[in-house]
């Protein structure tokens, strides 16, 4: 298909980039390649770093080079809510579309026997210890509306009261079924000013 | 946006690949770093070790790490028919929509002297000494029907004539102003199996 084993390979290796097909692997490889090395070198280096260097903040497990992402290690956000996702693109579509100053606790999945995703992969222990500290007063609880989002919201919410701790659910506005990151930011921001008591 | 330094510069890099916009970029950088950090890590090398060791055949200019392409270096094309084109994007899709079993010139551009590309920028002077070589019979222009396309291959026409080659053009089907790289393979291929003597 090509000449070059190094190009074959390049356009091999872009197809790991979700929407990525073959034939826009070979436009991206030739792209660079013929107008952009400069900026493809500057990509390597990028790539490596993050995927080498980015590890899990110690108190939220949000994303973070750091032992506390910018967020944990801050003064200038509320401690007394905690807003709990299943993964780290869903803070980023909440801190995008709404104006929440709390903090965030990210689970990295939902609950999932099948899959053996239990309380100890979702970093439940920690979630715990943290709402035992005294500070959090809601916790409002950000999975996704699916089938395993809403066990593990309500898995959540237990763990809350028990802690005598308010669960909060955001408002009805996102689709059922959907995925929070690609529900529209006027929606989102709805629906997490909306949530309501679990 | 996001509470990690490495992950907004990894976003931003993402940027460079043609197609991809911030959001985009962001559900690639997730993507990876959630799920796939070994093939983000190959992704990295491939593209470290493609920007830097690719570089172009002595004798066709088209990509490739040897000084002689797999085509030009390889005994199993015909020498007597040579396919000139604007890029290596443009020869890739010959290849895999025609049985073309001939050989290629890359100008990497097309005559534009606004732009400083000239006959020298385009290779022209390699050209000419390889039609001298006496092997080539017919020259294939397969430059876009674009105006400064349409501009370059009557120059080359010019030049084949002159060295007493027949300069063949691409049939009729490749819509007017559009780019061969997007063309279906359907009609490159009838265009190029109904190429014509200019
Ligand atoms: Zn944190
Ligand atoms: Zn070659």
């Amino acid at each position: 298909m090509t000449t070059s084993p190094l190009l074959a390979n390049l356009i091999e290796a872009l197809r790991c980039l979700p929407g990525v097909g073959g034939k826009s692997a070979q436009r991206m490889a030739f792209h660079l390649l013929e107008r952009d090395r400069d900026r493809g070198l500057k990509l390597a280096d990028a790539l490596r770093e993050a995927m080498q260097r980015i590890g899990q903040c110690q108190r939220c497990r949000n994303f973070s080079e750091e032992a506390l992402c910018a967020i944990c290690g801050g003064a200038s956000r509320d401690r007394q809510l905690l807003c709990v996702v299943e993964s780290p693109v869903d803070l980023a579509a909440i801190e995008q579309a709404t104006g929440y100053r709390g903090q965030y606790f990210v689970l990295h999945g939902r609950l999932s026997p099948l899959d053996g995703l239990g309380p100890e992969e979702l970093g439940l222990p920690l979630l715990v210890q943290r709402l035992g500290e005294g500070e959090v007063e809601e916790l409002i609880i950000a999975t996704n509306p699916t089938v395993e989002g809403e066990a593990t919201a309500h898995y959540l919410a237990q763990l809350a009261r028990a802690g005598g701790i308010r669960p909060t659910r955001l408002a009805h506005g996102v689709p059922l079924g959907g995925e929070l990151e690609f529900v529209d930011r006027g929606t989102l921001a709805h629906a997490f000013g909306g949530r309501q008591l679990l």
